[in-house]
């Protein structure tokens, strides 16, 4: 296919400081290495970890392009490319990596040494019309047919991290039995922001049962929807307990990245039950050294490795489409992202996606 | 064999409270259930974690005979014992464990349902002539030919320990790769005391490189002795990195059990490496949550579990006999204990065992 005429400027979101979402015009990037890619994008998701910024809980100063999530078409490709051509369907995973690295080769893609998050201060972000994809070839997916675009936004982070997190836990918490592809044990997954209802459908797949729970009602009723037990914190533990023969749970899904939901797994989970933690830590963490030691407590921290997570997590979102066909609450134009971040940052609105108007 | 003859009284090493140790003349235990076995002590440790009640750092109020690593011969069994006899030579695990519960059959006997560390409230310590020794089929080992008892006293708790944080540091490291049984990568070990002398030789047989630091010159000397590469904290980062192209270490053993040996593993870690921790931790640990998302810090806590550890463990100790021949520093009459706590809170001795007269 033929190299489409781009614009020269585009439209996008730029955070000038915590609180202060513009939408502004920008130009659009072109190629610098010969592994980038320029991609058209048609979606951008609004996720969690905008949050962060918007907060202004990650270092200042701002003033760059955010978000992470792009699905779109590539319109420019770097002359080493090989997997992708002018034309073809892509996702971006949420940080770029080089496939070939220390980390890389062990399948830990979240940190390549080349690897960098998009919509940061080193990186423009996913929520502008037109997306610079560095390292491309080992950064984007193949779009499946069949998957509405704001649906598909979940597999540029959510969907792959939600998995992550789940698959964890169920893999350290059975290693010493000979019990890896059964389904079993109990689970807890504390958040039901959209990671954490991903989670719930992805640890459904893992353990027998999963409980959830969230200072929210409305994201508590979510989280059954989607098949949790959902209770809230103050009866939590008790039927916790309950279900595991006093014991507590096998595993505690931890992602919303504050002290108190790490502080809480830590006291929901059994000995030698395994934290899995996707949440995006700013702060410090004080746990009580005494309860880490006493229940042989595990841990594992930290971002999505999107290429490793990618198949299984794509499955479970074709396994439950219909779930998940309700599961982005609102898709909206670019040019009312100030409103909806301001509405994402007060709970009032669930999973949102940006369009771009590609006509003009 | 016939059941031997038993005093009706015996000296025991008996904690009064921090830093008030006592060696009291108290009665000799008899068999309470079935599964029991009485015997008669040869050596009992001195360990590191008898120190957290000494400076007063476990809960209160103390007066039990404290201690958790005997080695002896059985003079009484249970009717429901099968595995040991009257005259045999045993090892007693620090904790008792059941076999059967849900932790016991995961190989997690250190958290049996059951299971009781020797030396608090709940049961008597080894540090005594005689010792009751509950669920004594799981609990015990046989003691085999050739190796010093005071020597055999590292077998209760201190090589197993070793063992069991190396191990895991090195399963999890490794856990995406085909190479579990290639030994490699780069391995810190904090904490320079009996433990982590202990973990240093272990570590040896799994990763290419072994650091190791401690406050103590002395002990980085001992250190080095077992083939670790030892350096003051204020060095050792630097020398990590040179050795890891820059990445920080595939793994730190955490022996120490306070909080800024903690931190200091999670400074040294390289992206997904993992944090092992045997310490016995009983304060309140800050950790930097940016640090742990950022780095997918991974940590197993806890105490071990003896009965999964103790054959690859007791191969250590038979391939390095030389080596852990001189290790017991100090082998002393129990009536010297409240001495020899002193010295040993103090630093100024090293590994101690207690002896009992048993002619008396």
């Amino acid at each position: 296919m033929a190299e489409p005429q781009l614009p020269e400027k585009m439209r996008a979101v730029v955070i000038k400081d915590e609180f202060q979402i513009e939408v502004q015009t920008v130009p659009v990037p072109t190629i610098q290495e010969d592994t980038d890619a320029i991609i058209k994008v048609f979606r951008a998701g609004l996720c969690g970890s905008d949050l962060h910024f918007y907060r202004g809980h990650q270092p200042k100063p701002y003033n760059f392009i955010i978000g992470h999530e792009a699905i779109g078409e590539v319109v420019r490709c770097g002359s080493a490319m090989s997997k992708f051509k002018i034309g073809d369907k892509v996702i971006a995973a949420f940080s770029t990596s080089c496939g070939d690295c220390f980390y890389c080769k062990q399948g830990h893609t979240s940190r390549c040494a080349k690897g960098l998050v998009f919509g940061g201060p080193k990186i423009s972000g996913a929520q502008a019309a037109y997306l610079k994809v560095p390292l491309a070839d080992t950064t984007c997916f193949h779009v499946p047919d069949g998957i509405p675009l704001d649906v598909m936004t979940l597999m540029a982070d959510v969907l792959p991290t939600s998995w992550m997190v789940a698959a964890n836990a169920r893999r350290l918490a059975y290693e010493y039995r000979d019990e890896q592809d059964k389904k079993g044990g109990v689970c807890v997954v504390i958040g039901c922001g959209p990671v954490g209802l991903c989670a719930i459908t992805c640890a459904l797949t893992m353990f027998e049962k999963v409980f959830a729970t969230d200072l929210s009602p409305q994201r508590l009723k979510m989280a059954s929807t989607h098949g949790a037990t959902a209770l809230p914190m103050e009866q939590l533990e008790a039927e916790v307990l309950k279900a595991t023969e006093n014991r507590g749970a096998d595993a505690v899904l931890e992602v919303v990245g504050v002290p108190a939901a790490l502080q809480s797994a830590v006291k929901l989970i059994r000995p030698f039950g395994i934290v899995s933690s996707c949440g995006l830590h700013t702060h410090t963490v004080d746990l009580p050294g005494a309860t880490l030691y006493g229940k042989n407590v595990r841990f594992q921290f930290g971002r999505c490795s999107v290429n490793t997570y990618f198949e299984p997590a794509l499955k479970v979102l074709q396994d439950n489409i219909e779930l998940f066909s309700k599961f982005v609450e609102n898709t909206v134009s670019v040019e009312e992202a100030p409103k909806y971040y301001d509405l994402f940052h007060k709970g009032e609105v669930g999973k949102t996606a940006f369009s771009f108007d590609h006509d003009n």
